[in-house]
């Protein structure tokens, strides 16, 4: 914290004098003791930890608000150098705000792992926001509990687990830095030594698309290597586990219109002869994908790897949420005869975001629409690409009959062909997925698990989608998303908040991963 | 005309005295001499007529505006005194605008047909009329031509073909009316007693749904006895050809919501596992119809007679329009490999009016949306009914897992079932269609064809649907629609017009239907 004294590097020499005889030990007792030490630290400091936090997010952190974005980047930079980080800021040949980059070698250690957060954060609508985004404060309970404002207190230790700091990042990401930071500043206190060098990379456009990142990342192939990725962003369980994440599913999206006459005609008249864009469009969709989910694309599944046992086992010891989740969204089943929410998000999934043509309701007419429009978003799992997903599926519109045009058509391209159809595609990125076998995946979920002394959520992969997939393809390290903040966060949305004891037990997770990641890595 | 002294009890009394020795002739030479005759009296009269018709379009004929109404059936009721009509009105029980009718006589005639037309019109959006709908005006053209307003001629022979009167209902229906009643004293002058029995019945609020029809009908069941109705409503083939029409496409509707979860989810983290309503929606429209316009719900064909061979020759020998309305509507193709249009529409049909669901475009989000609606209109070829379409329709959709309901379901009733949708109905009616081998059938070609000596365009149906099963179902009369307007009136829009061509060949053609179709009725 920058309250304290810069002693990193002391710390650090020492304990490199020490070297591995003042390791954490692995025992049983030895495992508890350290775990004991850590929520022992964090306990002692809560005060000075909050205060370290709320002072950090009381800078605004727009991407797009250049000053105040390097107000934050310097800041950063302030409480990395208090630990005796080597810290620099990485910054983009086309500006953009700066990645604050930091190392700390841990002498002997033979493996080197990155955390990577960001410290920019979403939007605000200040009309939405109780208290001022950049204005952090601590409520006794959530806001929606009817939590009122409490000054942060004086007395070390006396903040409760259950009070929740109210601010723009306040869970998104600024949280896990602070956290990675006591961490290092509890296994000072426990003369602990990481078991690893660390690298950290906090971004600082994160929450505005990354548009900077990748050349970041090519600018310093080099300074960036490592032998794992710790993401730490996103929340933690619903049911308040601990998860760790090792992958997520890639994404595309397209939009599809196809054409009818040129102006409606009337159903009557001309009904049965003219096409009809919406029964088209129905049609073409139903070609793609059943009732149950199942892609029926020709050769959309060859690419998709099965669920290894691994795999399957961590799925199933996942708290089930289905039944509660289905009551809460009123569903009477689910697709694919109620299959588990957990294994449907393994696969490729094809979803209709909308769909308009014509009217219905007040305005519907007898008539023949001239166009009807989908939009569909792909997720893709790992082996999947956007460009062999826009392939496959243009192969089967065009099985189907339909020219493909990336325009709005001209009379004499509409008379020129039977059936015609506008796509446009977008961008995308594959999915990432980390084996959960592999030493590094079990040495993660060992040192998480002893650093709480409970079992974890395991999640081979998030149903949803992070560009992951940029750093993997420049840097080639395998990626897992470690996790510390409430899910019920208010994520970007107004009111955002961080429950307490995330917080802690954040400290925690990062000091036992730091501590034992590289003892169990093997 | 009102302009014209009350000659037309004389008249009918003296063609009854002099009998059936003053029919027309059907021989080639009498069928030309009768054309010519009428031919002359049109010309002769031109202007008298344009007056007679505009000055029942100067009255304001909304249904909705009683007062108006009301005067125009005054008028109207006037007009046909004028010719010795025996004509009342018809009120409904429960008010409305009256149907205005009317009786002649025609001593030993053994048939009755009564001629149906409407005298009230669409409403107007006045800031799109460059001359108020109800203040008539000549123009040299039309309007979109550059036609210039022009004064109704005084010399008797000067109105042109190509000239056009502009007002709400110059076309759509008081044209038809004041062209029934011109071709009366055309007769007259020729000396020419009608081949049948004539009724006249007006309606006024057929632009208003009809709502006090089927009561009127009803309540005077013995009054309206007779061997057919004529329609006289709508226009003439495109190609400025006589046309017939034989039967009209029934209608019904459904609007058909299917549901996901109840409020919009992740489609990452919930996507192939909670139902997505837009791919459910398109899968059930996917299972009720093919791309060439089949429907595919079990038993929805048993109902469908095949085409008749005398509407096979009718089909065949109607100029084909395809290709020019693919160029103007921009179409590659057609329907079932380009398949005739005038084939097509004698089939059911099921149209997409429109869908919704979700978003696409600026606002599309990856989530799944919470609904999805598509509104479907029913196209109802003879022997179907609405009953039927909606016993067959819900019993496919419950076939593919629904639970139907009729209203926005509740979160128990969502809860209940796999699966459930709102399905809702619109009235409906079924179709007519007289065969056109029929002697009818017959004697209206043929006495349409000798009227004007050129060969006439029969349609076996319409696309569309009018409510002519109203009558059939409580009169069981057969029904023809014998049109004369030109099909370029801006029929129901703004600027509405006849074009006078189509008001003098229009008194020709009802002219020989009086004179001969109780001839050729055989």
């Amino acid at each position: 914290m920058v309250h304290m004294k810069n002693n990193g590097i002391k710390w650090l020499l020492a304990a490199g004098m020490i070297g591995s005889a003042a390791r954490a030990q692995s025992t049983a007792s030895g495992v508890a003791a350290f775990r004991a030490s850590v929520q022992s630290y964090a306990h002692a400091n809560d005060v000075a930890i909050v205060h370290e936090l709320s002072d950090f997010l009381a800078i605004p952190n727009l991407a797009t608000d250049a000053p105040n974005i390097r107000r934050n980047a310097e800041h950063l930079t302030a409480m990395m150098n208090a630990r005796g980080i080597a810290s620099r800021l990485l910054e983009s040949p086309s500006s953009g705000p700066p990645v604050v980059y930091g190392e700390l070698r841990t002498p002997g250690a033979t493996k080197t792992v990155v955390f990577y957060a960001h410290y920019d954060g979403q939007p605000v609508d200040t009309t939405q926001w109780v208290t001022p985004p950049w204005h952090p404060v601590l409520r006794d309970k959530p806001l929606d509990a009817g939590g009122q404002v409490i000054a942060i207190p004086t007395t070390p230790g006396s903040i409760q687990r259950e009070w929740r700091l109210y601010a723009r990042s306040a869970s998104d990401d600024k949280a896990p830095i602070v956290a990675m930071l006591a961490a290092l500043d509890a296994l000072h206190a426990a003369h602990v030594p990481p078991s690893v060098n660390l690298k950290f990379f906090f971004e600082g456009e994160e929450e505005a698309g990354s548009g900077h990142l990748k050349s970041i990342l090519e600018q310093n192939v080099p300074l960036l290597k490592a032998d794992a990725w710790l993401f730490c962003d996103g929340p933690v369980h619903q049911s308040r586990r601990q998860q760790i994440v090792f992958g997520v599913r890639g994404v595309t999206g397209a939009e599809l219109t196809v054409y009818g006459p040129s102006h409606g005609l009337h159903s009557g008249h001309y009904g049965n002869w003219a096409p009809n864009p919406v029964t088209l469009l129905a049609n073409l969709i139903a070609s793609m994908r059943n009732d149950d989910g199942r892609i029926l694309i020709k050769n959309y599944y060859d690419d998709v790897a099965p669920i290894t046992p691994a795999e399957r086992r961590a799925l199933a010891a996942i708290p089930a949420v289905d039944s509660a989740m289905r009551a809460e969204v009123q569903l009477g089943a689910t697709e694919a005869k109620n299959a588990a929410l957990v294994e449907r998000i393994m696969l490729p999934a094809l979803n209709l975001r909308g769909i308009r043509g014509g009217a219905v309701g007040a305005t519907a007419s007898n008539t023949i629409p001239t166009d009807a429009t989908a939009s569909i978003d792909f997720r893709l799992v790992p082996h999947e690409t956007p460009e062999h997903i826009k392939q496959l599926v243009e192969s089967h519109v065009r099985a189907h009959g339909y020219f493909i045009v990336d325009h709005t058509p001209t009379p004499a391209e509409r008379m020129a062909h039977d059936r015609i159809i506008k796509m446009t595609w977008e961008a995308g990125y594959p999915a990432t997925r980390v084996s959960m076998d592999s030493p590094l995946s079990r040495a993660v979920i060992r040192a998480t698990e002893e650093s709480l002394g409970t079992p974890i959520v395991a999640l081979p992969t998030l149903g949803g989608s992070l560009p992951m997939y940029t750093f993997e393809s420049v840097l080639h390290a395998p990626l897992i998303v470690l996790p510390i903040v409430n899910h019920d966060n208010n994520q970007h949305s107004s009111n955002e908040n961080l429950r307490m004891q995330n917080l802690f037990d954040g400290i925690a997770v990062y000091a036992g991963v730091m501590a034992r990641v590289g003892d169990y890595w093997r």
